[in-house]
């Protein structure tokens, strides 16, 4: 289901372009690529462009659609080369100053930088800089990025070279795209937490978190970035260095479950298939008696598609979801008879009635979402409701770029799956196995992270006391 | 398809409460209702509230979302009865003196009224008004029948009365529910062209446009107004009269191919199943050797289900719709490399690729969308593509609230079957039979127009130099 | 002093062009004298534009910046005819739906029709026309005048005689400019009681309600338009006839007193020279030893300045106004530090401290506002304040197009000069005498209304019970 | 006259607020003070709040009223400390990012800085910071400042003695309010170019660049911030420390004649006597035979005063000018026929018609609305036009703080008096001697800087090759 319920939150998307032999047209380009990833983040977007070495930048709060007003499109410069950014954002970073591209300024001239990520050592570089002098403007980590580069630059021989050498001080989750005057600059972490790939254009190169934004402007995929590599793009064309540390592979998991787009492949598998591929792994490991089978729209549709082909039983259309939802909905404040999912989704009524239905949906996370779909099936004549989620239970904290805000949150962190069944009245209740992760991205050979199902990370957590993102406002009381 | 595409559109949604014993709390029931009827209008959007006798009204040009800010909502007074409208709105139309619902005043007080129709005679009735006196705000019909029903109660014993006398001098479709200081009166031509239904919730009465919306107010269906009745409700409960004139049942056949949202029910059928139920014809009538039967998003998804199940081939998700369509996507003008249709559809690689795809649609306008959907099946790797269309070939005027603008825009009006085939790039193309039309809504008792296929109409068409709607401004060179 | 104070309100400006022979570029006219009325109405405004007979409106509630946007501007078509309007409006008329042109269409194709002032037997004309079956969308004066002309026209020869014969039904103040397709046309009540003014410019053929609007656009002023008289323009030339209702001659004096920009000829006198002779006659009738006189900025600066120079006691400047001062500015709640007065008013120490001051207002409605300033001088030194007002004392409800709400609004009303003097805390207090008032417009020959501060009216007051606007929102409990 | 001619520009107005005894309500305080301001800067404006140790800010682009609507008052918390800027901007600053307080965090928490003034170093200061690895965000002095106080504060025991510090490697003209968690802080660079003054209520501190703001709160005048001088407000009182950079005392002499309000102390004199002084001495020194003096709106009105008395020749109202004038209004595209200077004035023709006319204005910059005001006299029937120039002519660069581009947009660099008295087509042309200028403020015992009409700068101007500001967007070729 969609960002508007009880969800699960991706960080951002990223997306860089830089055209070949000078051409221009970059504007265009950003704007569909980003429509394409709005998914991954829709509380700020931005764009900058490269006109003749001079970047400029738009970017604040909202979606693309809001924030790009043909106004503003008439008003941006036209270049060879662009970044784009889209964020969700935690509470703390809900505001225009943390809203990307990072526009800066530094010894070498001016840095654009988009990340999608969360560094887990960001508290100590913050203490570290600002032990030099350093000023914030901003709580976001890509501002610490930006920091480090031009503090590298200061010695590097080049801005590849800066941002390679950065990368050693940096620990945890990010994608980097960045532009300079002269170079697009893509970065991925060396656990590539994050997917970014590298996709081609009639010579024009472009790099993109998700292949679904190369097929929104015509360009075909070329490969995904490799953990810990630094890929440039310059007029000497695409070269490539390494980070020189070295870390195993763990890619989230929960990008093939629910973050990224059905039509996108990442690390060579498709994510429709790999949806279909756990909804089969569920009808395997939780078979029921049922008439029916259909899934939460729109995130449980494919997982319910392969329950149901698994099974045998027939595939059916037991929501239809109001497609004029967006974030403007108010609701006007006498609404006991009409709860917020009711207005979102509606039951099928000859789906259901008198059938014993098999629900599928990607993930739970407070669980009250599911009480109320459960709860609207019933009143719609369904006889049981069984209940599969295309996931293992989310127990643990993510702290690589999935807001869960507090464990507290996470029904499945303080109550067994019988309890869960209970809680959201279903008849019976069954969860992925963690065991068939690695099998749904069949055709990918990278390594997974699945520390939020089960408390191991493939990188040291921060401490405690040092939560991974400062969340405090622009401010404390040392003075 | 969606709105955003070259499809049909549907003229409007009304609605209608009056709570039991003086309650109020109708505003938030009339934003929830017009919110599930807004696939039925988007340019504009009222609701009229009525407070203690007096009746205030707030209509913009947009959608509910736009017109209903937080602050608007805050404003509105409450009362224990209202109506509202959603107007798709013709290029005529389109502005904001023809939103509804239109508040006037008369000798009798005031009078708010929302329409869902055409009037085949508003010429003739607009020059007979004029004859005697009139001035016209507006060029809606809405005006024209508050003129008669005005005219009607200087004679008439009561509201209701004027509003069945008023019918007798109207021709063609209208859907209406309107409120005078005490009462709430819904209304519906003797063709029964377009749907009307009513509710009940703790003793409060609903009328709806489709039966969606009182699903979303938590209220259960009673039963259709039946064409050429007048339902009043007021302190002395619920009262029916008739039109004295009564002519043959007339259902819109694209309520359930197209305009109604399928979890609505309508004249006692299911909007998902009469679709299913056309894609099964559409099986049996038109079979293909195939690998997987897809839909368009998201009206096609339907009928592709019912072929799917019918002819034994698999049923796919062949395309990813971008859930961020919305009508302030601005187009750049850079735009040759990605067209319109790429933007809000993208095809699913895995589930078409080497494959002989069945694709199902609802109907087809002019023919470029289909055109531009087959071709991205072909680059996502489809081997073949057979088209078909869950209705029959639209070869005629509308003259009953389909808006097509003119037959110029129709290409099954100019080409043969195999020519649109040739047209659209499909390997085979097949309609479905205007024969099953009534056997799409199977509970369903009542006739059915399908003048758009046929060119049989169940009233006279306006003659051609009298088209049904005027749509010029507001002027003349008479003077 | 301004609109933002406790201040007298005006209704409306009225504006129209012919372009000769054909010419178009209408639209920056019409803007550029809006913008110079602005001070006439500042609640909603609009502009009607004829292209080629066919007329186009826009209006909305707002300032004309805010109104008529560069976007707006823009797609506004062009023509050779407009008609414009700005509205002050009471609580009553304060909605989307009263703004004017009022743009309708009849038996003779449509009529933009725009009127500033109030007509006295409004109740029973609307009583009429709704016994005869009309519907009224507003409750503005100028949708009865159109239903009058559209009844007329049926009977009559030409719109212009239409409108000659309705204005026999009219009573009250009302200055008319209309358009048809092919005439602008403008007509002003037999009493004549709001200006009216025809200029030319190449040819062109202007109206407006002050020569203010004529200087804007580069014309220059040709005549007033007669109380009584209706002058067309049109391919023929220009031709005038005359109502048959013969009335005395009654301009509102309050015109030169407040409501007029000081630059423009109102009767053939200048408004500035008025208000300085106001201020030489309170010289003569409230003399007093002071050391400086003040005016009260905007509008009490005229008579300031005339009484300093009578008096021979030096004129200063005593305040300055925040010429930011718009109407969004927002009253935080915690203000009982910084009164509004205070806010949109600073006393100039330097001038005052220390000094005796003559403080020149133009005229006192509440009292409050004249309280607050004279305080503010007190605090800023001066060590007596003697307050003069240019306007006899306002005691007298006026039912021609000064809205002071009610008659319990007026300090005047109900207290003595003396009382009134303590009331604001003033040294002294002096009137401008009523018998002063037909001698400061010394160049014009029409007579003046000064019934709101004698009680006797030119025309007769509407009785008690029916108010001269309906100020009832739409409904009555008579259905 | 306005901004919304050929005018001088103002750099910025800066306030602040300490309560007492923790009190809280600030948020109002500076709404109301900025407000007062909004003369100083109109580009962007913003506030910034210290809750409990925690500060908030919310700025944008636009004026006070723009930016700060009831919604963003509503969100905004409250607290016992407040700072506050407006921002005229020139062309490199005009954006979002530029806008201040600047709401930084360091090493030792966060800190809101708000800035009137240029520094004439900023280029040296930003290649040292650079060097050191700092990344730079904007383009503003504000955030030099804000670096430099970091790094020394890293040393100082205390922020006001790291203030003190950093001022000894800053030139050029300052005026700052800012806040610490803890404590506000005002500072004035040495040679005191731009005016900051303190004031009380009720034992609360505030800071302003203009004693009209205090009046605006109701507090009263305290004393000036005397240059070079930093003064703290804590939970322990105010206390003062010195920078230890002396220089000569060079108050910007245009804050008398064109920038303050009239009713602003500055340094112990009245503006507002000044302007009236400036005047006088014109008289003085160029005597005409004329029958009136009038002032160009609003600037010109106090010198004309002083020309009058002066001179005995009578003073008059020549000009009314619109009092809508905002920065909304648009010139529609066919304008050749309503210059942009005739929509904001317009000329009173009972005051200058067949009159010999003295007009006063406080400076020519460019010249073309002096010539578009001289020929509306004439249109007007003004028979003689006398210009007299209550100010030097401008003729060279100001590099702290007066914004005119280049010295090719001041005609009087040029060209001589003659010249420009014929190209502005005037009879005659006078403007004030460089000599009265110390005697204007006749109670301050202050030094001016008159470097923009003589070219005798008090602090060393920035070389040629680096301008005081960084004008170029953010980023240059180097990488």
């Amino acid at each position: 289901m969609e960002e508007v319920f009880d969800k699960l939150h991706e960080e951002c998307g990223v997306f860089g372009i830089y055209r070949k032999n000078g051409k221009t047209g970059v504007i265009p380009d950003a704007y569909h690529a980003m429509y394409a990833l709005q998914h991954r983040g829709q509380e700020s977007c931005g764009i900058a462009v490269n006109t003749d070495g001079v970047l400029h930048c738009h970017k604040d709060v909202g979606l693309l659609t809001d924030v790009f007003t043909k106004e503003v499109l008439e008003k941006l410069p036209e270049g060879r080369m662009a970044v784009a950014h889209c964020l969700y954002g935690t509470k703390a970073t809900k505001n225009r100053d943390n809203a990307q591209p990072m526009l800066v300024n530094y010894r070498k001239g001016a840095l654009a930088l988009c990340n999608n990520g969360v560094l887990t050592n960001a508290h100590q570089l913050r203490e570290e800089l600002a032990d030099g002098g350093a000023i914030f403007h901003t709580t976001s980590d890509a501002e610490l990025i930006a920091f480090l580069i031009a503090q590298e630059r200061l010695k590097a021989d080049s801005i590849e070279q800066a941002v390679a050498t950065a990368m050693e001080r940096m620990y945890g989750a990010y994608s980097l795209v960045m532009m300079s005057p002269t170079k697009l600059i893509a970065a991925r972490d060396p656990n590539g937490f994050r997917p970014l790939c590298m996709g081609e254009r009639d010579g024009d190169i472009i790099f993109a978190s998700e292949s679904c934004a190369l097929d929104a402007i015509g360009a075909s995929f070329v490969r995904d970035i490799r953990p810990g590599e630094v890929v440039v793009v310059s007029e000497d064309g695409v070269t490539t260095l390494e980070c020189s540390r070295k870390a195993q592979s763990a890619l989230c998991v929960f990008e093939f479950i629910y973050f990224a787009r059905p039509d996108s492949i990442i690390e060579g598998s498709s994510v429709h298939m790999a949806r279909r591929r756990a909804g089969a792994f569920l009808a395997l490991e939780h078979p029921v008696q049922a008439d029916v089978v259909i899934g939460v729209p729109d995130s449980g549709l494919d997982a319910a598609m392969g329950y149901a082909q698994q099974s045998g039983i027939p595939y059916g259309i037991g929501f239809i979801k109001n497609k004029y939802i967006g974030r403007t909905f108010i609701q006007p404040t006498q609404t006991e008879r009409a709860n917020s999912v009711r207005i979102k989704l509606n039951a099928v009524r000859s789906t259901v009635e008198g059938k014993r239905v098999v629900l599928v949906d990607d993930s739970i996370v407070r669980g009250t979402t599911s009480a109320h779909i459960v709860s609207l099936l019933r009143e719609a004549g369904a006889k049981e409701v069984h209940m599969r989620m295309s996931s293992p239970p989310f127990r643990h904290m993510c702290y690589f770029g999935t807001d869960i805000g507090s464990v507290d949150n996470l029904i499945a962190a303080k109550h067994s799956v019988e309890e869960i069944c209970r809680i959201i009245g279903a008849d019976s209740l069954g969860f992925l196995n963690v065991d068939y992760l690695p099998m749904l991205a069949d055709q990918s050979h990278c390594g997974f992270c699945s520390g939020c199902f089960t408390g191991n990370y493939p990188v040291e957590p921060p401490c405690e006391c040092h939560q991974p993102r400062c969340e405090r406002p622009l401010s404390q009381s040392k003075e």
